[in-house]
């Protein structure tokens, strides 16, 4: 059983029941999500073993969070509890033509202070095979960026494969510091993007002209890559998404078949629940197997409600294989 | 900031929840609805100054729905709470092939009762831009009828601007008057019209051949009359309709774009919140701008439950422009 | 008023909310269901005379399954209550190209192990029509085997017209008997088929190249069939189907229009709605008309949550007759 | 096994969830309730052969209405569908200091206007033991009070014993009678009273000075009154209340011990438990035995959500007896 | 109509349903509240003119609780909408033994950076009878302790009447300052405190003996004191509370009677439904009026959920008067 | 932190919402729980090292039921998933007069079957301190029954201490052995009795005059026993318990403060909770605190939902020592 650690916030999600706007009833359902604990969630569902690395505050809120990622099957053992708020993300499902929407209220949280000088990363990576890491994580503070370069070392110093999320998102990165003098030395330390032209030009802060053009600059630049990843994804409409995705290899491609995706239940986690199939594709099977498993394990997220992907291995292959779909399993 | 008037009923709406059918469970979702409140409502959200005209039994449920209005926006500083039972209205939605149906328990209801003698109106009409109102209201008894009279006079003799959605309803006009007594006099007193060619048919009690037919009819015989707006509909089935509008000026017209709306979330309200973005349109836009702006705002309302539009002006113009649809807006 | 009488058992069915996998959340929604009942009560809402045959447990539990079909107008004066558990199933329902899923809890229930001795046939067939039976009843147990055959025989030798849904499960017929050791007897008295090839090939162990041979064998083996019913179903889907129907007799045949079903709501009950509406339809109608009457009905019941077809007589005849499809019926 | 015949309105009974106040929040729960048919409901779960004469409107309300009848157990054959709308009343519980509160929009229901002139009272009546009736049913119409007097005469002519809750209240007999022009002749043909000192001087209009007196009055009065039921309720706050009652004979009287009753779930509905209990107490015990199986069956029903004692026989004799008050019972 | 004046942050309030602990489903109840809006809202209900004066994040969450406020009656026109984000409170309802609980997560509120410089202090006072501010407010921010300065200054010199809530908690005021370098000041302007012994030590740096000395110090030292009002509880349990109330001129007091309240339903605002009925009493009543009038309020929104007493002036008058206390109201 | 093993069957727990009776609405709730892992489930909450001995179906429904046990802290890596079904109980929630019912549907479980041949003791046992039965166990099957006696043979042979809770009910036992034949044994290899005088009276199949007697001949026949602890219950009603409890050694005796708990929300798991408590206790204080701590536990759990206490140490040791009973804690 392969054993994989993530890396990341942990958030306490609050959204409307159903198709309502924000506040129209009085209840919030409640989750606990995050993009890379997410990842890790998909997977330990899989049978793998999976800790995440994380803060929690030291209140009842931080303990059903941990609770939560346990009942995900994930180990929790080196989480700490420590003073603090828990960030918090209000998310309004879409529907029709209109958007979702998300409000996040994470600043200050527990994790945003978290250094994580105490953590054991001899314990943490015993016979770990893939660390997995996002561009949030150091957009949040200079804490967490350097949190995020010494998990990166403390991981590639033991051989670990390590991939990365890159996510640039313009609404974080507010503590002082731009991507670009984060995000290389990061790239450096990972072996497999998942990225797209808007990701490269943003951490990198270079001129690309297209996709092709990064893809060249990235292995170019960075010679420990082994694959980037993209997804294509094109939104008809809140409730219609078609969705597809290659896997690069500094020579070779793979594509993933298309889906397209009608009644969507929750389009959240859905790249989380893509790079959670990605990376147990890389670990179990051929690229081409693998990119079609990630895709499948990302199309079939958008019917699962929740951030994270609650889906059986079986389903999952049955999927990318194109068997049985929708039918009744009785 | 413009101030708008409407008048109208506003009904208990009780429907299942979900997809269920009527009484399937043991409870039912509530809202507060009516026509022009909700024409009122939406534009509340966007920040224009909306006073609602109606008349509320003088209990927890009146109360209720009074509250209701003003967590809308809706000043209701001119409601008076008086004896009697509210209106109420059953609504099952549809889904697929099966249709919505509405069981309307409105008879003999407070509203339908209220001759509104001590309205101020005055005050009402101080520093107002523009009055609302339906066929609706005067097809509910003699003394709706006439108040919906009294107040377009009112409206017009101080130079508000006044449309009505003129909504021929077969089964209402129970008090012994047929449309035609009463209609023509009221659309003299109206600059824009809301209406198709059964509307005009009904309610003029005239043979015409189609709505080319109408609209020289109308535009010559009732000189106040400014615009014609009319709205087509195709329904493939309950989840799934195509919907667009037209902007008609005697000599002119502008035609908004067509919304293909597959995944429908509540079809109720729809013409209402189109009603209230062509107000909104008129008020602050040209017609061709004005008419994209309202069929926007009546598509989107078909993704949000309940009778009432709650959208931001920055959603509906996003829309109306083609913008960031289904995206998850962070 | 036609009298039919229905036969077989009735499970407790509980399933998550809305789009939630199985135990995401704590609550399940309760249902009682079972696929002969359903055909019953499609009826009974249409004014039919509909009287079911099963045992229930003793408790609590059994009392409230009586109950519900009795609210849904089935007549339960033929149920005993004898001790014993209810047979259960948990139902997950699928969403886009996520597969609905069911897990059987119903071995050993008190209807697995009636025998129907104390029936009184007399006064359960007494002004009958029709008896309805399905495949399921003989594959639960021998005691099931033995009471199916005997309520054929108490049937059709007061002249009652026999429908039987042949409905072969590979995961039932546990208890020590092949389908072909018992299911010809059945067919025998039995004189409308619902079945499609794979059904006749299981229930009589033959080999056939198609429906057309099997159609030709069950017409010469079965000298009481008078018709054979098919229906296809292209699952796009768990959320978009498309389904028709086909009704045999010897040497003609009736074919229904296809409906193109997106935005499912439950898929369970749909093949019982159908057979409730054939029932009704041939005896009511000519077999043109009853085929396009029932696959209204299988159609309608995909809209419908829960196991039940809960539609008025007129909404299926609007539908087969294609009028006001989606419109809000007010 | 015993027959009763029961008859009178069954309302919409509308309540917010918990302990909330009226609409404070966004959902109702929906119950369908009515003094008599609980009295019948609560004694058809006890295995008597009830049945309930009322009118329902004809839409899915009514249907709805007399599908819950059903699934209580209350045979509802002689219940026609006609046209006019539900009696509704919201209910709102109360809880501590603070009182439960009850709007009526009841007025112009299908009941109201109905004369039961095409019931069969040779069907209804036959095998039929008791009848039960109540002081609400005369106070709503003309046609109500006529069709009271009418059943009454029906029953007493076929020797069916007759019982009736006086139960006067004020804010009913708006429709041009006072209390005391109906129900002397409906009390005549009645043989046991459930009734109040208050009830005797409204319904006779009458001075009387304490309930001895009007004890004896009325063995005088009626020469066919057997017995005089009356409860005794302290009301310390709306969670908790004492309760007992005595059995009054010409001679002789029997007392209830006593209950005191914390923790109410819900005050609506034990006088018909109480009465139901009486009335299968009478049928089946002695006197004494009697008034403490209703007292018994009163105080339970103040632990059940909705109109409706939905209890065993056995925890009724339990309660009665004593037995395992407030143990789990596995 | 008196107009009144209420200042304070307004919070989310997230509470798990019923009695469950945090997080124990997966959902929270909604609620907007705060102390001094609590108070304003319950003087809304019975019919006053309140206007609140506080800041909201300009985002759907500050809309919704701005929404929530004029639903209970509010005027919100003096409340901007600012950056930031909302106070938030988690609230655990305790029961029998188990207390409740509060996570507060206030920190950085929009509230807590509001000055306040642009409020029109004219507009606000106009015809303003009463204002209305609590120890919580200063306690958060130096902003607030002067906007909370300003307010009674601006108040006092315009001859409105003054109470305050002294409210001392000590897991507030962490912003530099302690309570004595800020409150005594405000308490000079002030005419009515809602205090016990612990607020006049803390805010003053005092030592005390007892409360008599208290009053003595507090009537010597505040030449504008009129009323020193004080409640006294005793917590038998989460469930169970005793609560009474005594109001102290300089020279004379009158004590409220004493309620024994079981059955709690939510604690959270009795203290601010008491200020609320204090204010309204001492408007409209004599002394001894007033505190039963306030006495009565604070007992009964012990039984209504929520932050905010919506109950009607008729209630609290007869539960101050003792009457039909339990009874259902029809 | 000490480590703790239980052993016992975990099921599915389904009960109507609030104090509805079963099957009054249209959901349930769901929980796992089981007598001995709710035990060790209390513990974990405190921070022990907790792991349980069960066995779950290979489904959807033994994965939850495990993910549950990990939320609440429990080391489920012991767990096998092997074919089978999973045991279920119906629980309704008694209040008042009304009891509490439990129906079982636990025959022919997985865990019923699972012989746990496989189970690696020494990994179980590793650095254990304490073992935890019940009488459940060996009640179920011949199968559990040996499992019982292996796991206390393993458990005594490391020199971990061993509490049984007797626990004798007299529906299960069915699988063709008495108590007495099996019990006697398990009892040799426990260190700490939870039973009463009809414990002892059906597990050893002798005639005891009262406890004391029982206690004498207990420490007598059962060398290395240590501790017998019994409780004290007074059912006023399923709403009002009394429940207090002794700690007996084989001179001394150690009694806890009675609790007198109105307002009981869930009555189900008490006694495990107090198990925790007692062992937690033992494990960490005197005797006299121990059986304090334990009452405390025990009378807490009377005021969660559920079958686990969700209460942390501190609150349990706030209880046992009186402080803030019934306070808002902020």
């Amino acid at each position: 059983m392969k054993k994989i650690i993530t890396l990341g916030e942990v958030m306490l999600r609050l959204s409307p029941p159903g198709n309502q706007r924000f506040f129209q009833s009085h209840s919030l359902d409640v989750e606990f999500g995050g993009s890379e604990a997410n990842v890790g969630a998909a997977m330990a569902y899989w049978g793998l073993n999976v800790a995440h690395l994380t803060a929690f505050p030291d209140s009842e809120i931080g303990w059903a969070a941990a609770g939560q990622l346990r009942k995900n099957g994930i180990d929790t053992q080196f989480i700490p509890f420590i003073p603090g708020r828990i960030g918090i993300y209000f998310l309004e499902n879409g529907a029709m033509q209109r958007s979702s929407q998300v409000i996040y209220d994470r600043a200050g949280s527990a994790f945003a202070n978290f250094d994580g000088k105490d953590l054991n990363w001899d314990a943490i990576f015993d016979g770990a095979s893939w660390f997995h890491w996002s561009g949030i994580t150091p957009a949040l503070s200079k804490e967490c960026a350097e949190l995020t370069l010494t998990s990166l070392r403390e991981a590639t110093k033991r051989g670990v494969t390590v991939s990365g999320d890159l996510n640039y998102r313009s609404n974080l990165w507010k503590f002082g510091k731009e991507p670009h003098e984060i995000m290389p030395q990061l790239m450096e330390l990972t072996n497999v993007f998942i990225a797209g032209t808007r990701d490269f030009k943003q951490c990198l802060n270079v001129e690309i002209k297209n996709f092709e053009a990064a893809r060249e600059m990235a292995f170019n630049r960075f010679p420990d890559l082994q694959y980037i990843v993209k997804t294509d994804r094109i939104s008809q409409s809140s409730s219609h998404n078609t969705l597809s995705a290659v896997l690069y290899e500094e020579k070779n491609s793979h594509s993933s078949k298309s889906y397209d995706m009608t009644h969507i239940v929750d389009r959240v986690g859905t790249g989380d629940a893509f790079a959670g199939g990605l990376i147990y594709g890389l670990l179990h099977m051929e690229p081409k197997e693998a990119i079609e498993f990630a895709m499948a394990a990302g199309a079939i997220k958008h019917s699962v409600p929740g951030d994270v992907l609650l889906c059986s291995l079986q389903e999952v292959i049955d999927l990318a294989s194109g068997e049985a779909v929708g039918k009744i399993k009785r």
